[in-house]
């Protein structure tokens, strides 16, 4: 197939930009990628698709993302972070039957892929929420993902809703050895679009020892490792207090450093930790409006690129976003670090174009494969639209897209050589239905929950 | 007419908020708001449109729009202020013909009303745009606007730009004596759909005689100033070290304080001088994603709110921003603060959405007309689509639009009692014209002020 008459940002080690370009895919992989004439001189026979003008993107990588928390988007909002978490997110999720597990899925993934995100690395995935459900809905939807199993031996998690789901309570076995076993079965399914690593919980829920057993085995197995990190103060003020170290200290004293760790928020770290994070190869994932709306903080991300540190980005979840829309969140990347900092040159339009493809491919040890449109690569792109009133006049596409698009203006996706939008419509799922699906069990479990979502204001 | 079968976001007083409701519109004007049963059984002949459990809120108000910035949106990202404004903004602004006026003007008036804004304030409109253009763009859109002609007597606007275009030096008279005719000329135009405001530049390009002159004709004509102010830390220290006087010190001092007053930005205030707009009555522009990208800093609105200052939100212009999509502009008013202030409570969804609505109302001295849905108003209103993936569920529909919603999702438009906008689309001009037009301006205007927008990629 070939993808003609774009402007196509190839994201490779040039960062070259084609106008007038094309791309040619075979099975799951670019063969070619130059000039339209060119490369319709060379493939005359092949099925075209005329792009009209529009923009080729490499498709977009969410590094954080909670696939179960899309069914209970905005259950918390403008709340405090404990209150958040012990009186909404986890009382609900509590709640959880392994069908809410899937239905949540297929909306999160179902939005991602209409916003342009083609690849998404899930944290801390609950068994109970059905991992195999789960990895159904990705091979089903088209989409790529790193599904990252929970990993936890401290039951605070538990403590706060297992009165009603007693079987929700996660072990060392029941989790460790579940993600093991999700790992046999799944690692390299829906030709190789699927891969499990582990995600552990925070310090407060895995004990020194899990830590250092998980990292081993993740060594020996070649798995990724993603966690949330230093969030909030008083994460850094837990491990200061139990452990004397600082979070990323502490993370290193237990295995968590390394080019195959991810490590979430990072929020509250010192250059010092910084440094080291950038010494190991360590990844970070910035959440800006998540760490914004939950006020978490805003992440040294400025000193992180200075360093060196890898950085990608994430939406997080639907109760601390509200959406997984990874378009917006590179606008919101890019303005949040120059209204802290009162310097309007940080953290440019290319920059955050960079964090969201081939920095979150490096993230998820797949920048030999994703990440950037080049022969040889696989087929994962993202064409958009900026003939809008909003983006228009496009005159320089990187800085258009990254400050006036949203995830409404993409047009269609490929992954791994399919189409999987077209037009802006889903062709691997019922759009409809998986609204359907979700409002319905989405009431359900509030029901079950006895969570009442009023308005703040008198509703007749 | 019958708007029917919606929840309603009424903002009035007690702000309630309707589910299975109706608005009956006669004219420009709501005539009956309550259940759909009720109102169909009062309507029974009425022509009706059947919103099939949409939300209708009230038109949105932008308090700060630059409409002349449309055209050259995206002109200057990521650079130093100084350098975005004499090397970009107004090199571009001065190379403009009354036909750019114009064509910016259609370009940014079918943003705001596809993305829900019916009422706008534009700032510093300069005569040289072609006022008169102008009025006519907002006449034939069908939107609600209060346009402030610019007001300067110091030459450091023009002396950036007049070697090109001499004529577009304002002065005393030309700008004062402008504006002026203009609200002769304008004022109640459209329906009342229009009005004339003055808007003054600067401290650094307006004389204290001429602020007073001007408060004093705004006075007796009972029109509205709009100016910005503290927007940088420079301009707090060019009136301490000129005046010896805060900014809003200074603004007393000239005439600027008070109930007709829109001062736009004001991020470099101390408590008192916070404390001192309440007490004026003086009313606020915030501006986040401008405040954001142009590393203004953040402007202390949770304290504002506490004391009791009356704040609007706004836009900003097409190099600042980039968009005029209001709903994306309350995601960002209500999770920038929270990120700087660590307190996930401050400036809640429902606080977002007075100020987009009710508070710009009071700000233009329009809240008896417009800002909130109530029987005797005039039928501003938007209906929004939540059925939409990013938007479900959506339980709390406040929330649902302040941290999901974007522009896109707007369905229908109705200013003054006329639909506008329709399943999405324009009635009252031709996007694509629009957009057409815009595109060849654009093109001329660079290739005339000689400036190449080039990405900071190799580009071939």
């Amino acid at each position: 197939m070939l993808l003609k008459n774009a402007t196509i940002l190839t994201m490779n080690a040039n960062r070259d930009i084609l106008t007038n370009g094309a791309i040619a895919v075979q099975g799951n992989r670019i063969v070619a990628l130059g000039k339209t004439s060119a490369l319709e001189a060379r493939y005359p026979s092949e099925e075209s698709l005329d792009l009209g003008g529009k923009l080729i993107i490499p498709g977009l990588i969410d590094t954080h993302v909670h696939l179960a928390q899309a069914l209970i988007r905005g259950c918390a909002d403008d709340m405090a972070l404990i209150q958040w978490l012990c009186e909404r997110v986890w009382v609900l999720q509590g709640n959880f039957t392994h069908d809410d597990g899937y239905v949540s899925a297929r909306l999160g993934i179902a939005e991602m892929l209409r916003s342009g995100t083609t690849t998404f690395l899930e944290s801390m995935l609950a068994h109970r929420y059905g991992f195999d459900g789960i990895a159904q809905a990705v091979q089903e939807s088209g989409i790529r993902a790193c599904l990252a199993g929970i990993v936890m031996d401290i039951g605070t998690y538990a403590t706060q809703t297992n009165s009603m789901h007693p079987g929700m309570i996660e072990s060392r076995d029941t989790s460790l050895l579940g993600v093991i076993q999700m790992h046999d079965k799944w690692q390299g399914a829906a030709n190789d679009r699927l891969h499990v690593w582990f995600g552990p919980r925070t310090p407060g829920g895995v004990t020194s020892e899990l830590y250092r057993e998980m990292s081993e085995i993740a060594h020996q197995r070649q798995m990724g490792i993603t966690m949330h990190l230093a969030e909030v103060e008083a994460d850094k003020i837990y491990l200061q207090e139990k452990f004397g170290l600082t979070p990323v200290d502490y993370a290193e004293s237990v295995g968590l450093l390394g080019p195959r760790s991810v490590l979430v928020h990072m929020v509250w770290l010192t250059s010092a930790e910084i440094e080291k994070l950038a010494a190991t190869g360590t990844h970070v994932s910035h959440n800006p409006s998540s760490n914004s709306k939950l006020a978490s903080g805003v992440c040294k991300v400025p000193l992180m690129l200075e360093r060196g540190v890898n950085v990608a980005l994430g939406c997080d979840g639907g109760p601390s976003n509200n959406d997984y829309d990874l378009i917006r969140e590179m606008k919101m990347a890019a303005i949040l670090h120059k209204a802290v900092t009162l310097d309007p040159l940080i953290v440019p339009a290319e920059t955050v174009l960079e964090m969201a493809t081939i920095n979150g491919a490096r993230a998820l040890g797949l920048d030999h494969e994703i990440g950037s449109l080049e022969v040889g690569k696989k087929a994962d792109l993202v064409v958009i639209d900026l003939a809008r009133l909003h983006t228009t006049p496009a005159i320089n596409p990187v800085s258009t897209l990254v400050y006036a698009a949203t995830g409404g203006e993409v047009d269609t996706v490929m992954v791994d050589g399919q189409i999987v939008v077209r037009q802006g419509r889903l062709l691997t799922m019922d759009e409809h239905e998986v609204m359907r699906e979700a409002n319905q069990h989405a009431n359900m479990l509030y029901q079950r929950a006895g969570i009442d979502l009023k308005p703040r204001w008198p509703i007749s």
